[in-house]
């Protein structure tokens, strides 16, 4: 049977020049980076040398990178440690409705320790209004959580704008950029913010890794205590293989960036225009152009995304519905819901996202199985019965 | 020239068969454990597999092991977490004084939060008595936290009476048995604990992961919200590759625990013997018999540390001077402090940890490279030099 891994915004695999870059360090390059020794010495300079990658890909100093395990310790990191360094100029903080659940809940524990909250809305589309990040903001503001592109629903949100807004009332602006970050050009300094979150396993890079871009100059207070490394903001022994691979994984995409899109965007495209040609009832979900180059995403009427996620599994399709962390808890999603979208159909989300194996055959193929599978589901749906008969009797 | 990797303490290497292991998880089998589709399931059966290898080495049931980005992170996770979920109870914490420094500083850090923190003393060898934790214990007292064996000097200490205590108190314990796990045989029924951190590239496993063993039905707050992974208690992409490097160095200990003994203990007290017949002035620290088996630290006096480092390393060989986390602050050892030792002594910290491709050779090698470093150091030693005056004057 055909395989076809459409699920690379759960997680993209390596690319072959990330896990070859990573192997030394799981054998003989084994050395703690804090060792006052040659053993500790290759491999801090090899931590440096993929602080510098990451660094690069971003438009960012080196000393501003902080390694973290992974994306959403990132924002953890991000939402708690920005918010508490600040605590003694105020405690409100803003999110948008549709974040990662690593902001909106680290957001929610902050909430528990004495911080307000304040969620900014989003459109039909998924995008937030930068005057309505200004009208959430309050004297007592320490901190904006504006995510970069939206990891379920594709869309791109308008980060330069709120960022100029966030500076004019000189709050900390802090961007998820983990779906974004090595897949759209990300320069920190075009976007004017405060600190970007991303995550090796997003972009061809291990899992295990990730890093916070923090400005030089704003303070944040640890998550980890302990030792001294990352500069005493992020205890552990450093995941040497894996930041290897991330910083490997970051200088292949600030090479081949342009090429990403080239090959991504006409996937998506094929896929948005052609899936609603072949069945009825379907909502592309995010915004129709602004959205990530490989992400398609849809809500499939009167149908659960999880039995079209098991049947397009049975012809070796993998997809999703909605994020990967949030898929196995089988609600429906909150950023679907923040766009207006009713419950039941937003039951019904299915997320198509290509990756750089992926060829335009694949997408086809998905065209070919996808609309049997969706016939099949609604002839057992009470909900297409009910809307069969209702329109028949409308007739 | 001879390299002679005598820095376990620091970091393991990885032994063949565990990055053996990892490897096709940096490559063909990249999938989310999250995901709904084969390439998840894979996933999700490899960390479920590594969960069952990391709870048999300690005796624990799969369900109770939580998955981490380090030792740092389980030992924050377990003061922090355990903590924050018990303060209806009341708001007090006690540690050793002799703590790694992701537990002295967790428990900092909830001193911050409005707990209270009692610091048991050590005696001379580090050890912690009992009695000492009992008085420690008030009425408010919701967690202890003692650690299994101290990675800086070795000592090993009474976690079955300490556990006995807390039990009768109805108090948590938890012990960092990071330094401990995969070279002692450790078995949480035994002990009789609640709480055991532990970490990969401890025991020949890779870095970037580790793990909490959490009693079932003891209560913790996560320290890393998002997600619904490891049961909702730490969310994150799990980092496959590692965590499957984590079981099979566990199932690796499990197999070879008593070897390891018999390879590590000789080598120890090969070196505990003959280096204080080879130098004068050499204090041996932590408990002379009861310690970790590849473990032999000393205070060699009138130098500091890092400079035998250096010229260690010169030589090819790879030591330390406290924990790797300590060493870049290049601060007297709060351990050496704490027991007793004088800070101008503590300056003078060797820590020497064999690993399972250490020889006998390799001491004896030590045994000869070290004692004329010692010689030329101490000529240029100011604190020396008086020491000779003195001396001969006092003759």
């Amino acid at each position: 049977m055909r395989k076809v891994y459409l699920d690379n915004a759960a997680t993209t695999p390596l690319l072959s020049e990330v896990s070859e870059a990573m192997i030394p360090y799981l054998g003989e390059v084994f050395g703690n980076p804090s060792s006052l020794h040659d053993w500790g010495d290759t491999a801090r300079e090899a931590v440096e040398a993929a602080r510098a990658q990451v660094a690069q890909l971003i438009g960012a100093d080196a000393e501003e990178i902080i390694f973290t395990g992974s994306g959403t310790e990132s924002n953890n990191f991000a939402i708690k440690g920005l918010a508490l360094a600040q605590q003694t100029k105020g405690k409100h903080v803003v999110v948008s409705a549709i974040e990662h659940f690593s902001v909106l809940h680290s957001a929610r524990t902050m909430e528990k320790w004495g911080f307000e909250l304040s969620l900014v809305p989003v459109d039909k589309y998924g995008v937030v209004d930068p005057e309505d990040v200004r009208k959430s903001l309050r004297k007592d503001t320490v901190l904006v959580s504006v995510m970069h592109a939206n990891g379920e629903v594709g869309t791109i949100e308008p980060i330069q704008e709120i960022a100029r807004i966030t500076r004019e009332n000189n709050v900390v602006f802090h961007t998820d950029a983990v779906a974004a970050t090595g897949t759209l050009p990300v320069d920190i300094k075009e976007l004017g913010i405060d600190a970007l979150s991303l995550a090796g396993n997003q972009f061809y890079g291990p899992k295990g890794v990730g890093a916070l871009w923090l400005r030089r100059g704003v303070r944040i207070m640890p998550l980890l205590d302990g030792g001294v490394q990352e500069g005493g903001r992020r205890a552990g022994t450093e995941n040497v293989p894996a930041i290897v691979g991330l910083g490997k994984a970051a200088e292949l995409a600030a090479t081949n960036i342009a090429a990403r899109l080239k090959h991504l965007t006409p996937l998506r495209d094929h896929l948005l225009t052609e899936l609603p040609s072949k069945i009825e009832h379907v909502l592309i979900t995010g915004h129709p152009q602004n959205r990530l180059p490989g992400h398609a995403s849809f809500c499939i009427e009167f149908i659960e995304g999880e039995s079209m996620l098991m049947m397009l599994n049975n012809q070796g399709v993998a997809v999703s519905s909605g994020s990967a962390c949030t898929s196995k808890a089988l609600k429906a999603s909150h950023i679907l819901i923040a766009m207006g979208i009713p419950h039941e159909l937003a039951q019904g989300s299915l997320l198509f996202s290509f990756g750089m194996d992926s060829t335009l055959e694949d997408v086809d193929y998905v065209l070919e199985v996808l609309p049997p599978i969706v016939d099949r589901l609604r002839q057992m749906s009470p909900l297409y019965s009910k809307f069969i008969k209702t329109s028949k009797g409308g007739k």
